[in-house]
C-alpha cells in the first residue's frame, strides 16, 4: 500500500516541496532509508545532514533549500511523522472476539466489543469498557475495573479490585497490584502487613513492560493522567505519581512517595519513602533521592544535590589526586618556610 | 460489617478509652480516615498529631490524653493494627477447587484441600501441601515441592525440582528456578554451564513480584526461613540468604554470595560476588559491596564503606570546590612569601 | 547411572591419573562434594586447595603430585567439567508433542518436531524451526519466526513479527517486542509514537529472566550472535548488542546506543542513549555511561571514567576528611608566618 507524497502532505496539513507524485512505501528510521521511504528531520542538526539520509522523501520544519528530494513542510515534523506511521500501519477496530479459550468469570460486564486472547482469565465482578484487548496470558482479578479502549499485552496481571482507566496501554508482564512490602517486626521475625488497598491507574497512562505497582496498604496507590513508564520500573504502595510524568526504565519509588505533575526520572533513578517531588523537576540517571525536592528542580548525584554543583563536583573529581599533589607539596614549602623562619 | 470500638480491643487485647460503642466500618490510612474508620498511632510522632486524622478510633501505645475520639491502648499499635485489618478482610478457608482449565500432570500429590485457577500448568511428580493456592497463570514444573499453605500469584514460575517451604507467598510474575548466568570461554564464545542444582525456599517467605531467583549450577540456592524480598529482585545462583533477612526493591545479589541473618540490603544495593555478608548488618540503598562485610555493620556508597565515613564524605562533597580555590589561593600566598624571602 | 573415571576420561578426551576404576555418581560443586562426586580444579590457587574437597575425584590441568584421588588432566578443567554435567544429566531429545491444551495459530509452519506446552499461545503465520521447545505459559505474536533448538521458558511473550535465531534460549518471564518509550511531546501531554520495528535476535543468544527488550520504532532491535544476558536485562528500542557480549543483571541501555563485541557490562550498569560502546570494552558494576567508549577500554563510576582513574578517586576518596583538615591548618600556618614578616 503505497502512498504518494501529496496524498501524505494531505493528511499531516504540510506543503510539498518537490515532486508530490512521488510513491512512498514507508516510514523509516533516518540513518537506514530507502528512496521509497519517508523520514523526518525535527531540528537544525538534522537539516545539515539530509545528504546522510537515503530517504526520497522528508518531513522539515522549514524550506531546506536542497532540491534532490522530495519534502513536506509541517509545523512539527516528529508529531507528523507519528501521523505518517499511522497510515501506513492503522490500528485495527476492535471487534468482540472473545476466544473460547479465556475463562470469563461470573458476573463480568462489557461496556461494548471487546478482544480476549486465548489463555486470558477474568475474575468474578470485571467490567470491561468499550474497546478493551486483552493479550494471551492476561490474568485480570475479581471486581477490576477496565475504562475504554485498555489494552493488557501478554500475560500481564491486574491484582483484584483495582481501577483502570480509559486507553490506558499495559505492556507485557507487567504486575498491577502485588502486595506492597509491608511487614511488622514481631521478635526478631516480620509479620506481613494486610494489603487491602488498591492501584487506581487514570487515563491515558502507558506502562512498560514488566513493571511492578504495589497496591496500598488502605487507600490507593495513584498513577495519574498521561504518565509514561517504561521497562522494569518499581512503584510500592501508596505511592503517587502525578499527570504526565515521566518514570524511565529501572526507577524505582519507595512507599508513600508523592511525584509531582510533569516530572521526569530518568533512568534507574531511585526516590526514597515519604517524599515529595515538586512538579516539573528533573532527577537524573542514576540519582538517589533522600530528601524531598521542590518544583522546578534539577538534581542530580546519590545522595541528589543541585545538578549544577553536582556537575561542578564531578569536573573536580578527575582533579582530586592532583589536589592531594598540591596538598602535599604546599605542606613541605611551608614546613621550609617556617624552618627558615 | 461494622464493629464497635469494644469489640475490637477484646480481639486485640487492648484497653478503651472513651466511646466503647462507636461504629466502626474499616481500617484506613491516618492521614486519610473518616470517622466511621480506625487508625493506629504508633509512636509518639503520631500521637502529637492526633489532630490531623479525621478518624473516629485511633489505636495508641498509652493514653494520649485528648478525649475527642475513641482510644484502644495496646502495647504495639502496629501489629494490633494488622490484627484489625484481619477482622475487616478475613482471609477465606481453602477449599478443594482445581479449576477444570488448570492442566495437572502425572502423579501429583496434594496434602489436603488446594485452590488452583484456570490455566495453570502443573508438571509431572509435583507435590503439594494442604492449603496451596496457585493463582491462574502459575506454572510449576516437574518435581517441584510446594509446602502447605503456599500461595502463589498469577504468572508465577516455579522450575523443576525447586523446593519451597510451608507459609511461602510468591507474588505476580516471579521466576524461581531458572538457569544461573553461568558460561565458560570457550575460544572467543561462550559455553553454557548446565545447571543442575535448585532453588530451596524455606519457610515463611514472601517473595515480591517480578523477582528472578537463579537456580543453583549445582546444589542449591537457598532462601531461608522468614526472608521477605521486594519487587524485582536478583539473586544468582548458589547465593544463600540467611534467616528473617529483608531485600529490598531492585537489590541484586551475584553468585555464590552468602547474605548472614537478620540483614538488611536496602533497595537497588548491590553485592558482588561470592562475598560474605554477616548477620545483622545493614547495606544502605544503592550501595555497591565488593567485598565481604562482618556481622552488625552498617555499610553505605559505592564501593561500600562504613556509613559514618560515607556520612562524612557525602558532607565534604559539596565543600570541594571551595577547597579547591583555599588551595588555589593558598599556592599563591606560599608563592609570594617564598619570593618575598 | 555411574560411570567409571576412565569411562569420563574418555569421554572428556583426559589422562588419568591415579584410580580409573573409581565410581563417580555425580559432578559437584567444589566445596560441598563427596567421595563419589567429581569436581574441577580450574586454576593453581584450586589445585592448593585439594584437600579442602571431598570429592574423590578431580579434573585438573596438570598433575597435581598428590595421590590420595583420582585426577583427569584436561586442556580446560571448566569446559571439560561441562562435558562431565553433560554426562550425567543429557538433554532429551524434542518429540513432537503439542499439548491439546495450547493453542496455535493459522498458517503456522513447523520445521520439524517440537515440544508445545500445555497453555502456550502460538499466533498466525508463526514458524518454528525443527527442536523448539515452548513452556507453558509462553506467548508468541503474529508472524514471528523462531529458528531451529529454540528453547522458550514459561511464561515468556515474543511480540508479533520478532525474528528469533537457532539455538536461542530465553529463560523464564521475558518479554521481547514490547513497544519502546517513544513519545512526541504535544503541548502539555505525550502522543504515542507507533513502534513498527521487531527485535532480531540472532543464533546462539541466551536471555535471561525476566528481561524486557524493546521492538524498534522501525526498522530492529539487534542482539547479535552469542550475547548472553543476566537477569532482569533492560534493552531499548532500536539498541545493537555485538556478538558474544555479556549483560549482566540488571543492566540498562538505552535508546538507539550500540555495544561492540566482547564487550561486558558488568551487573547495574547503564548506557545512556544513542552512545558506541568499543569492541572488547568492560563497563564496571552499577557504572553510569554517559559518554561513548571507544574499544579495549575498561571504565569504572558514573559518569564513567578509565577504571584506573576510578580506582584512584575511589582509595582517595576516604583520605578526603584528612586533606581538609591538613588545608584548613595550612591556612592557619600561612597566616602565622604572613602576619609574621
Amino acid at each position: 500500500m503505497k502512498r504518494t507524497v501529496q496524498e501524505i502532505a494531505d493528511v499531516v496539513g504540510g506543503t510539498v516541496i518537490g515532486d508530490g507524485s512521488r510513491l512512498v512505501s514507508a516510514p523509516a528510521p533516518f540513518e537506514d532509508a530507502g528512496e521509497d521511504q519517508i523520514v523526518f528531520a525535527g531540528d537544525a542538526s538534522y537539516l545539515k545532514r539530509l545528504s546522510e539520509t537515503g530517504a526520497g522523501t522528508v518531513l522539515v520544519p522549514e524550506d531546506p533549500g536542497s532540491r534532490d528530494k522530495s519534502f513536506i513542510v509541517v509545523a512539527n515534523p516528529k508529531v507528523s511523522f507519528i501521523q505518517v506511521m499511522e497510515i501506513f500501519s492503522p490500528s485495527k477496530a476492535v471487534t468482540h472476539k472473545v476466544s473460547p479459550h479465556a475463562c470469563i468469570g461470573d458476573n463480568v460486564t462489557f461496556g461494548g466489543p471487546a478482544e480476549i486472547g486465548p489463555g486470558v482469565v477474568v475474575g468474578d465482578g470485571v467490567t470491561l469498557g468499550a474497546g478493551c484487548r486483552l493479550s494471551p496470558g492476561v490474568v485480570v482479578g475479581d471486581g477490576v475495573s477496565l475504562g475504554d479502549d485498555v489494552t493488557l499485552q501478554a500475560n500481564v496481571t491486574i491484582g483484584h479490585g483495582c481501577v483502570i482507566g480509559n486507553r490506558v496501554i499495559v505492556n507485557a508482564g507487567s504486575v498491577i497490584g502485588s502486595d506492597g512490602y509491608g511487614f511488622a517486626p514481631e521478635g526478631s521475625t516480620y509479620r506481613k502487613i494486610p494489603h487491602t488497598g488498591i492501584v487506581q491507574i487514570d487515563d491515558d497512562v502507558e506502562i512498560g513492560a514488566l513493571n511492578a505497582i504495589d497496591r496500598a496498604t488502605n487507600g490507593r496507590t495513584w498513577i495519574r493522567r498521561g504518565v509514561k513508564t517504561d521497562n522494569l520500573v518499581h512503584v510500592a504502595h501508596n505511592v503517587e505519581v502525578g499527570e504526565d510524568t515521566l518514570l524511565v526504565a529501572q526507577v524505582g519509588i519507595a512507599g508513600s512517595s508523592k511525584v509531582g505533575n510533569h516530572v521526569i526520572l530518568a533512568g534507574k533513578a531511585g526516590i526514597s519513602g515519604h517524599l515529595t517531588i515538586g512538579d516539573n523537576t528533573i532527577v537524573g540517571p542514576a540519582a538517589g533521592v533522600v530528601k524531598s525536592v521542590g518544583d522546578n528542580e534539577v538534581v542530580s548525584g546519590t545522595p541528589a544535590m543541585p545538578h549544577k554543583l553536582w556537575l561542578r563536583l564531578m569536573s573536580l573529581m578527575p582533579k582530586l589526586p592532583e589536589l592531594k599533589r598540591t596538598v602535599t607539596q604546599l605542606e613541605k614549602r611551608v614546613d621550609r618556610l617556617e624552618s627558615d623562619k
